[in-house]
C-alpha cells in the first residue's frame, strides 16, 4: 500500500532526527549520530526481520532507507537550534511513526507465515526496539521500560489493525483508524500522565 | 522428551520471575516489567536460534512461553512480597533452569547439525544471554560477567551431558545426571565464594 | 586469499586481547574476561553474518576463530603486565584488524549478493560492532560512537577496497593498500587528535 510506504518514508525519517538529537545531547561526533539515526529508525524493523527470518534485513533490499537516515543526520546538523522548539511537532510525528511502524511490522510478519499473536509482537517490536536499542547505547535505562504508555500503545494498534482487518474494513480506513488510535493514546497518556501499574515497593 | 519440556517451562517460569523482580526493583511499569521477564526467560534460546539459523524462533512456535511468560509476570506482581523471602527456593529453580536451559540448547543446536563444541556454547548460550540481557537493559554490568560460577556452571553441564550421550547413557538419567551436577556447582560456588581467577591488577 | 585469512587470524587475536585487557580492567573473572574477548574478537562478524542471514554464523564453521580467541585469553593471563606498555604496538596492530575486518566483512556480504552500498556498511559493522557490544556489556558508552575516527576509517577502507577492486587492481596489491591507509587514517587521527564534527550545543 503506496500509504503505508509514505507513513513509513516519514517515520523513519522522524525517528531519525529523534535519534540524532539524543546523540547529539551525549556530545557523540558525525559517525555516533549517524550509528544512532541509523539504529533508532531501522533497528526495530531489522530486529524483527531477524526474528522471522526474513534476510538480508529490510534496509538492504531498499535505498530509500539509508537516505532517509542521512536526511535525517543533515536536517538534525543543519537545524539543531530550531528543531528542540518543535518537540511538540516532533511528538505528533513520533506518535504516527509509532502507529505505522507497529502496523507494518505486523504486516510483514504475516507476509512471512508468522501467527496473529506474534505477528502483533513483531509490530511491536519494529515500532519499538530501536528506541530501546538507542537508549542502550546512550548508556541509559531505556525510557519504553519505565514510563509512559508507548510499547502499549503499539501494542494496541497493531491488535487493533489486524482485528479490523478480519472484519474486512479497507485497509486505507483501517490504516487511519488504527494510527489515530495510537496518536490518541499517547496524547492522553502524556496529557493526564497515564502510566501502567507498578509494583508498589519490593 | 516430555522430562525436558517440563523442566524447559520450569526454567521458563524461574527466568521471567526472576527478570519481572529485578525490573520491578528498577521502579519499571507494567510493560517495561513484562518485557524484561520477556527477555529473561525467552532472550538466550532466541540468540541461540538466530546465531544457527532456526527461523522463526522458538517462541514463535509454541505459545506455551509466552503464555508461561505473562504467568511469571501475573504471579511477580500478586506475590511480589511473599516472593523475596523465598530467594532460597528460587536460587534451586533458577540453577535448575540453568542446567536445563544449557542442556536444552544443547540438544537444538546438534538437531540443526551444528558441531558438538559449538553445541555446547549453543547451550551455554541459550542458558546465560537472557539473564545479560536482562542486565544490559536494566543498566548493570552482567552479573554472570563479574561472579560466581554460573555461565561456566552451564557449560559444564552442557559438555557432560553430550559426554555421556556419547556413552550410550539413558536420557532421563542423563538429564537427571546433569542437572545435578549443575545445581551442586551453583550451590558450591555460592556456599563456599567458590570464583574463577581474575587479573590481580592491571 | 590466505593474506586475508592469516590478518583475519592476527585481528581476530588482537581484538580479543583488546577485549580482554578491557575486561580484567573492569574486574571481571575468566569466564567473563572470555566472553568478552570472544564477543569483542567475533561480535562484528557475527552481527553481520546475521543480517546476511548467513548461518549458522563464521566462528561456527572454522574452530580457528575458537582457538585464537581462547589464546588471546591465555595471553592475557600470562603477560596482563606487559601488554599495558605495549598500547603503542597494540594500537597499530588494532588498526590493521579494522583494516581487515572492513575488507573481510565486505567480501563476504558481497559473496552473498549483498549489493555494494550495503556491503561497505557490512565491512563497517563487522570491524567496528564487537567494539561496541564490549562498551555495552562493559557498561560504557561506545568508544566508536564518541571520539577519534575508527568506523569511519573503516567505512573509508571498505569504500577504496571496493573501489580499487572495480578498477581490476591485483587483490595483494588492493589489500595492502587500503590498510595502509586505514592505518594512516588512525595514526594522523589519533596523533593530530582529528574528529569529526559536532553538534555544537542544544
Amino acid at each position: 500500500m503506496i500509504q503505508i510506504y509514505i507513513l513509513d518514508i516519514i517515520g523513519t525519517l522522524v525517528f531519525a532526527i529523534s535519534g540524532a538529537l539524543t546523540a547529539a545531547e551525549k556530545r557523540m561526533d558525525l559517525m555516533g549520530i549517524g550509528i544512532i539515526a541509523f539504529v533508532t529508525a531501522l533497528g526495530g524493523g531489522t530486529l524483527r526481520d531477524i526474528l522471522i527470518g526474513a534476510h538480508p534485513v529490510g534496509w538492504m533490499q531498499n535505498i530509500h532507507y539509508l537516505i532517509v537516515v542521512a536526511l535525517g543526520v543533515v536536517i538534525t546538523f543543519a537545524f539543531s537550534n530550531q528543531l528542540v522548539p518543535l518537540r511538540r511537532t516532533f511528538f505528533l510525528f513520533d506518535a504516527i511513526g509509532l502507529g505505522v511502524f507497529a502496523i507494518g511490522g505486523l504486516e510483514k510478519a504475516l507476509q512471512y507465515d508468522i501467527a496473529p499473536v506474534y505477528a502483533i509482537i513483531c509490530g511491536m517490536i519494529s515500532a519499538t526496539m530501536g528506541g530501546l536499542i538507542r537508549d542502550v547505547l546512550c548508556n541509559e535505562v531505556p525510557l519504553i521500560l519505565r514510563q509512559e504508555i508507548y510499547a502499549t500503545a503499539g501494542f494496541i494498534g497493531a491488535s487493533f489493525y489486524l482485528l479490523f482487518g478480519h472484519f474486512n474494513l479497507m485497509p486505507e480506513l483501517n490504516l487511519v483508524l488504527t494510527i489515530s488510535l495510537v496518536v490518541t493514546i499517547r496524547i492522553l497518556a502524556v496529557r493526564f500522565k497515564l502510566g501502567l501499574p507498578r509494583i508498589k515497593k519490593l
